[in-house]
């Protein structure tokens, strides 16, 4: 981004570039030859930024045919995928052509598994429109739908060509999904430096083309660390774990609500409060810092429906059966801020505690 | 093979070793710590080949839950992968576990695919039962699916941990299938040398124990070219093309006649007759050795069943339409043996007049 570089994700020799500015210029590079593409995108941001999108990003010249897809999480399935799968037989679309996902991470996890399996997988392109997908879900090369048992069940690793994100679509997004990806933002905070969480915490949620600046800065950031994990880890086989940091907690509130009440960076956030709380019942953190980390998290938590269910609700689906021959969830812990460990299997009772304490403060607004 | 060694295929920094004997205890190398699988194959498979397996394959302390799919390329669909998928959601299958595949092209294609897609990809064996699997379907890392649009519409690239090949069990085979993966076997020699090519012709439409030692040889030289050829092309841009000699024709003869009245490998044996001669129409292969190549075929092309329709029925599914924006078909034609190029748009009337000839030298039997 600096001097008009972009930052190239390498995910097992291919490379991706993320592109900030000079798009269409950049993404006539990217793509080579292809000219011709379906676009995949929901009614409500087409109709906010289609006309931004063709008239800023997409190099002219290019054939697009979009196709809408559902608004929201209970699309991300086989069906909205069989449905795309139509759409490029209907157009012959081939090998030498592009899917094109224009929206949140809903729409760039469906439409970039519907281009990794059409055909043996054809050129793909990542523009997302959410600050969660901005600096998190676009980035990484994993792709996948639900599947009636369980989130992200199914899917595979398929690196897209390149990412382009235009910051200035923020300016539309509701308070509450900035709220989600400032989560996600104090998550890679967490994971790399007090000055990163320091920055993440102060913005507000709503994007002002006065702190343009400022957002990039912590986008690139998030996008630059995830970018080394996932360069050293690929395939999710370790490292990448720490990604995860708040997640095992956040992945039980999402089941245990039915994944509607929360948003997942919602649920981020009330689940690195569990995780801080349990990295001190574990021994790990000092009073001190466990206090002063929380203080990062109250700017989100604040805007937290309160978790309602019973301490077991939340501990379910953490809860694992020896015969089920299945791993033991594992906690990313924080030894420190950029000092992270991945624990297997703390005491069940510290678990408890951790939800418990969870629950008191976000039901508190940290007000404990 | 020699001294005990196994051919490697390399796919994007991806190795996979092909065990030709000692399985048991190689297998244990190659999958490391898992020992968790389903086993996805076919009754028939099953019934014949299921014991040996068990006894002479899998490594000692397994657990493998079988799961039986259909028999034949109609099976091979989005139905069965979920539920092959819902098998494994049943059985809390997870990244340290493993999906098998024990059968033909079809078991394969099919249970690879359902392994990459689950939980973003997890360990795969390949075991085939076929000579051509053995020797191609198996090899090369396609996965995938048909679509009621077309074949292998859907699917993915996706290397398996290895490939464990017993030939004895081709003793229970078909002669229609023997017959079918000769004429891939004759495929290779046109590629590859004359040696081959009268080492191919050779042998007869059934596994005698005596000839052991030449099928294994012909499989392995295939295997090692088709490795050879997928390591410089693993995702099918340009040189993994010449595998496809034969097959552009094979395709029209499959599509015409709606994929029930011929064999993948019978369609490829008429296929390399037109291929042959378009060939020597185009002006690159002289009438000696156009006469000389095709004498190889005799044996397969005895052994089809005539080619009913009107040539113009064969020529349809070849036809594009320049509004479709689809490439044209490629046609892979012979200078000599060994010595193969990609011919991008050869004259209509050419094709036409191949596929004639292709008519009329497999409905006499090559007796024209």
């Amino acid at each position: 981004m600096k001097n008009g570089l972009s930052i190239i994700v390498d995910v097992d020799g291919r490379t991706c570039p993320v592109i900030f500015s000079g798009w269409r210029r950049r993404l006539e590079t990217v793509v080579a030859k292809k000219s011709r593409g379906v676009l995949v995108s929901n009614p409500a941001v087409f109709a906010l930024h289609g006309r931004s999108l063709i008239r800023d990003i997409l190099p002219k010249g290019w054939t697009v045919v979009p196709l809408m897809m559902g608004d929201g999480e209970r699309y991300k399935n086989s069906r909205t995928v069989a449905a795309i799968h139509e759409h490029l037989l209907d157009l012959s679309i081939n090998r030498d052509d592009l899917v094109i996902a224009f929206g949140g991470g809903v729409v760039g996890d469906t439409a970039g598994f519907a281009a990794a399996t059409y055909k043996r997988g054809i050129g793909f392109l990542q523009i997302p429109t959410t600050l969660l997908a901005m600096m998190d879900a676009a980035i990484g090369a994993k792709v996948g739908i639900n599947h009636p048992r369980g989130k992200n069940l199914i899917g595979t690793f398929y690196q897209p060509l390149g990412i382009a994100i235009n910051p200035d679509w923020l300016g539309t997004l509701p308070e509450r999904e900035m709220n989600a990806g400032i989560a996600e933002l104090l998550k890679t905070g967490f994971l790399v430096s007090e000055a990163f969480l320091q920055a993440a915490s102060s913005m507000p949620p709503r994007y002002d083309l006065a702190e343009r600046r400022k957002w990039i800065a912590l986008i690139e950031g998030a996008v630059l660390f995830k970018s080394h994990i996932v360069q050293r880890d690929p395939y999710d086989r370790g490292l990448r774990r720490v990604l995860n940091f708040g997640h095992t907690f956040a992945h039980a509130i999402e089941a245990a609500e039915g994944y509607r009440r929360y948003r997942h960076g919602e649920a981020v956030a009330a689940g690195m409060v569990a995780a801080i709380h349990l990295s001190f019942l574990a021994g790990h953190l000092s009073r001190k810092r466990h206090d002063a980390y929380l203080e990062y998290l109250l700017g989100p938590v604040a805007r937290l429906a309160p978790l309602r269910k019973p301490t077991g609700a939340y501990m379910a689906p953490m809860r694992y059966d020896k015969k089920n021959a299945g791993p033991a969830p594992t906690f990313v812990l924080l030894k420190a801020v950029g000092r992270s460990i991945v624990s297997p299997a703390p005491a069940a009772a510290d678990i408890r505690r951790a939800v418990e304490f969870m629950k008191r403060f976000v039901n508190s607004r940290g007000r404990l």
